[in-house]
């Protein structure tokens, strides 16, 4: 079966996101600098359809982390700026017709929507039963492959309170972003981890933890 | 001339103290955590004049941040639990009668008091007409040599928002504290940083910075 597990770029004072997030801004004011390093990088450029881009240390994490990959979950605020109800529903995502998933993609939320199918694999549904719910949903569907958390960083704290991540990666980037949305905030000294691998890049550490037992 | 510079061991969610910091936790409820890496190496004993201690990537980098540091500033808080004025002056540290500074400490406080000359060649000066001043001071007994900024976090933000730190080692524990004193708070966006080194060690992972002028 498979794992649980999140990655996410985290500025050296520890955000996510920047502040004030909103639709010109949807990784926060400073955020965009966290996703630098991946964007100028080819292993996230082919995983994105996008010609290009450097090969250095980054490449293999950047391979890795989407690897092995069959399902996704994420919060309502990563899956769009919308809050309450949907309205129209012609809001369905920030990735266009061919997101990058390309596997089912489970977002929390408390309004219920039907699937919206997509282009390349990706399919997103609305999980409004919590989620404990979601996730056993998003294991169904991911069968031996692994269930990766998107973000964001409230989505992620719930995840790893209720003790379902296995693993995951934090990208540091040599950057204070000064406010916003901190990755880790509010978890106790009850979860235990071990870090398992330290990578230097161009621009950014990456750091690979596990959760122990 | 020398630089300033500090080093810290911090947990993955940012901070280098625990809460409720007393003379009973000098580093707050869980943050002797934080230290258990350092204690049980050869390169922090040998520099407590203590035997014995393990020999690993940890070792290179706990002789380097002692390497070349001819004066230290600190936080008054960092020198002990009395606030206010010095009482009878019986406090004199927490370090005994041989500190393992072995150079001029100025120690930043509102409250004058005469110098303290210890065994060692460890000296506590105190530092009442601010940062600047106190900088100043220790870059003068410094001579060639670097400054070295022991903590606690606050002293950390001062040095670094006022732009006097050249480069700095995080020392990334793996654990959560989930409260206390974080290391990063309120630096802006304008303080730019640059990752100069990664070193992945058993139980912390070594990151160094330097400040981008």
């Amino acid at each position: 079966v498979g794992k649980v597990r999140f990655q996410l770029s985290m500025s050296l004072d520890g955000y996510v996101a920047g502040p004030n997030q909103s639709e010109e801004h949807p990784l926060g004011e400073g955020g965009e600098q966290l996703h630098e390093w991946a964007i100028a990088n080819v292993g996230w450029r082919r995983a994105h359809r996008l010609e290009g881009g450097e090969e250095n240390a980054s490449t293999p994490v950047l391979e890795r982390v989407a690897d092995n990959v069959g399902a996704v979950i994420m919060g309502r605020n990563m899956f769009g700026p919308v809050r309450g109800g949907w309205g129209d529903g012609s809001w369905e995502g920030w990735w266009g017709d061919d997101p990058p998933f390309h596997v089912p993609v489970f977002v929390l939320t408390h309004h219920a929507r039907g699937a919206i199918q997509k282009d390349g694999g990706t399919s997103f549904h609305f999980a409004t039963d919590g989620l404990d719910s979601a996730l056993r949903q998003a294991r169904a569907a991911a069968g031996e492959r692994d269930v990766s958390i998107a973000g964001g960083a409230s989505t992620v704290q719930q995840c790893l309170r209720a003790g379902h991540v296995d693993e995951f990666d934090v990208h540091v980037v040599p950057v204070f972003l000064g406010a916003g949305e901190r990755l880790f905030d509010g978890l106790g000294g009850d979860l235990r981890i071990e870090v398992t691998e330290t990578i230097g890049a161009p621009g950014v550490t990456h750091l690979r933890y596990s959760v122990v037992r």
